[in-house]
């Protein structure tokens, strides 16, 4: 599959992280595109977070680039604020763009100052590598503790040619170890207004990047980014932007089923679907109760159909239901009906429960017409090795 | 010191539990008690604690006996408020009480029927062995995998002569395991209205078990009960009354201090104290999302003092503070000043973070009134071991 036109890549080492990998990433445009974010609801939002809201407000919701550093998160430190602009206006000149065209993401540890001197001169060798050939160079090195990079691509025959999207993403990993960050960034080359872009990526946002945890600990960095330049020529018809959103969706839920899987000590990825809840978002509160439960996670690693977990875990969401009209599924077998244990083979099921897929579903019969799914991982004694050796 | 005066207590085995030990325990008042309890606010309570709830409006606040098993939680199975009542009744014809005077509680495993016979068999045997020496011995029958009891005693010199008061507790262990249950019994000789005693439990568990966390995960059972029963023939004037508040939130934060400290896989307690909160109830929540994060109780297990964890899962409890204010102390040693790293020695409190009790301090200058104290305990892979293994 093509990559979206219009866009280049390039990284190289800066010399922010410890080890010799790349830690400094360029994406840019072509042309200025319409762009988009979201970003962490932490109340400590790192400096980067803080200047791309500031610049997409600015520009409107335009972006030429994207500047990404890992190994330091620029967040909680004396300097972030300032090293965030100060690397933005280096790569405003050398792109030639005004500074509020550019968007900047960081990940890696906090509340350590990052030395823009080491952005600032490294800039020029990576802008100089801008190819679009570098699109899976770039996502590797946005990598922290990843075991792998997480890319996605899709196409979209519209009306007048055929329209491409990319999306790269990190995190459930930790290089310091700190904070694990979700960096997101999607490209396509279809030709998409800033308003509708924005609309589009906090609905394709609310059923992927939140619908996704590891650990239930949110990032001061968390970023998602995308960028529209129409590179194809094609704007899209109202029939195709609904075709689009779906396909923006499905890209940002494989990137985010991609970081549930690579999570922190996982070994496997875990499916939560929920249906009969009131509203959509019960069913997420429910689904988001569900995959946060160290309980169900650890039963999950065990291969234990411990469905107890599950309806206690729903339970504690907050969210009003019936008990007694709730149904559970483990890798599709009925293991508890109308709230209390169904007959099911024990021993089949665990072996199903050894697979690298588990999927949960919670149905409440007779309920109302909300639903989702959310994506998490299993809970294992990695998960603590990685996060309890020190820091240092 | 002494226990309360005109209790009794007995245990038994009644083939409940796989392993032979005590899993049948009786707690009598030999006059009717003031009674009072807080219950699991999980949506899927188990039919004991909606017996509870029933009972004690029913008698006004009275209960003379709280029969209480481990090894079934009498939860989500279909016969669970008959067995629930069977075991009630059995107990009142013995006591010779009504029945709404009988309080039960069920720890153990969830979703597996629980046969009334089982209880009603044994219960002469439980009831014939009653007595006031026996305190220990139920308090050793109602753990699960608890690695040992949990007892705390207070007295009070009233005017008028003494009054005592003792409490038992259980949780932060599984026997098959399923759900970690928290159970806590507290009787006293004081002669206090069953409103006032209401009162009290629920201002004392506001600062003690509503102030602990093991895992994030709230039982179908969770059940604090409190029986005044008069036997000291002490009446709290309006000062004692005040004294002995404070007795019955120091007894129970003792006993919610020993449930962290013996939480699953745990080696160290954490204490996490917030102050300059605006509200006390945002002080807990602050607290509460400290003592919830995966990541901060991991770098806890590890000694790491990873101050940014502590921030970020404040920043993300939902409650509005300006992280530039925000000072952080762990083991008394500042490491966070105005929302910035501090200078601290490393080492140094490496050491200090490898002792047993772990303290973290959240301060925000210039704030409110609102502070509080939680508890938790660090997260280590034995809590993994113990939760991922299979339930048979």
């Amino acid at each position: 599959m093509k990559l979206p036109l219009g866009f280049r890549y390039a990284s190289s080492y800066a010399g922010i992280r410890k080890i010799r990998k790349d830690d400094l990433a360029l994406i840019v445009s072509d042309t200025p595109a319409s762009a988009a974010g979201v970003f962490t609801r932490n109340r400590v939002a790192a400096a980067p977070v803080r200047l791309c809201q500031n610049h997409l407000q600015e520009s409107g919701g335009i972006a030429s680039a994207i500047l990404i550093n890992a190994g330091n998160a620029n967040c909680a430190t004396r300097t972030g604020a300032k090293v965030a602009l100060a690397s933005a206006k280096a790569t405003a000149r050398l792109r030639k763009v005004p500074v509020s065209q550019i968007l900047v993401a960081s990940t890696g540890v906090i509340g350590v100052e990052l030395d823009p001197k080491l952005i600032t001169a490294a800039l020029p060798a990576v802008a100089a590598g801008l190819s679009p050939e570098n699109f899976e160079a770039v996502s590797q090195a946005i990598m922290t503790t990843d075991t792998r990079p997480k890319t996605a691509k899709a196409e979209l025959s519209a009306s007048g040619g055929v329209i491409s999207i990319a999306g790269m993403t990190k995190g459930a990993g930790m290089i310091m170890p700190m904070m694990a960050t979700t960096l997101g960034f999607v490209m396509t080359d279809a030709a998409i207004a800033p308003n509708r872009l924005k609309a589009m990526l906090r609905e394709a946002n609310e059923e992927s990047y939140s619908r996704l945890s590891v650990d239930g600990d949110t990032s001061t960095n968390d970023t998602l980014l995308v960028l529209a330049n129409g590179a194809s020529g094609i704007k899209l018809s109202n029939r195709d932007s609904d075709v689009f959103l779906g396909m923006l969706t499905k890209l940002l839920q494989d990137l985010a089923q991609q970081i549930a899987r690579d999570g922190e000590g996982a070994t496997k990825l875990i499916t939560i679907s929920v249906e009969g809840a009131k509203t959509r978002d019960d069913a997420a509160r429910i689904a988001r109760g569900i995959a946060n439960s160290p309980l169900v996670k650890t039963a999950v690693a065990g291969s234990d159909p411990n469905w107890g977990r599950v309806i206690c875990a729903a339970g504690n969401s907050g969210v009003a239901f019936d008990p007694s009209q709730v149904d559970i599924f483990m890798q599709g077998i009925r293991v508890c009906r109308a709230g209390l244990a169904a007959p099911f083979s024990e021993d089949a099921l665990k072996a199903k429960l050894d697979e690298k897929d588990v999927s949960i579903e919670f149905v409440i019969r007779n309920g109302g017409p909300g639903q989702t799914r959310f994506w998490t991982c299993d809970f294992t004694e990695d998960y603590i090795k990685i996060n309890a050796s020190y820091r240092t």
